[in-house]
């Protein structure tokens, strides 16, 4: 939808707007109706494909290669790692 | 996958989480190689979907309601708003 405006602003460039609404996120999680948070996640998400397309990586192809197996840990689908772990 | 521990650690804690990934991301995509940026951003799209999910929203519905009829500035699926704009 915005690939020519994105690609010429180039990944840092994106990066600052994609910090920008990723502070909107935090403020409309803090105190915001469930309206506004639902538009702050998909402005971040939007950002996050925007920054995606720009340095050649397929979203949706990247979560499915690390996650589609379940949980990289433990392989399952609800994880059972120890909850010292990561996640 | 993880909702249990998720709700657990709250918006707040998987706030940081978040951010910690976010910074990572940056890093792959300074200098990171194709396979480390995937990763990263496999990993900031699984936080912000826990986020989503520990607060209630469906980031499906939320891109699909924001974005799902095109630029929601002009309108069209190929943005043709002024380069002074926010996109």
């Amino acid at each position: 939808m915005y690939y020519e405006k994105d690609a010429a602003r180039g990944v840092d460039g994106t990066f600052m707007w994609l910090m920008e609404e990723m502070g909107e996120l935090a403020s409309a999680l803090r105190d915001g109706t469930h309206e506004e948070r639902r538009e702050e996640f998909a402005d971040v998400l939007a950002w996050l494909t925007t920054i995606a397309n720009v340095a050649g990586v397929d979203l949706t192809e990247a979560i499915s290669h690390k996650y589609g197996q379940g949980c990289p840990g433990c392989g399952q689908l609800t994880c059972t790692c120890s909850d010292e772990g990561k996640p």
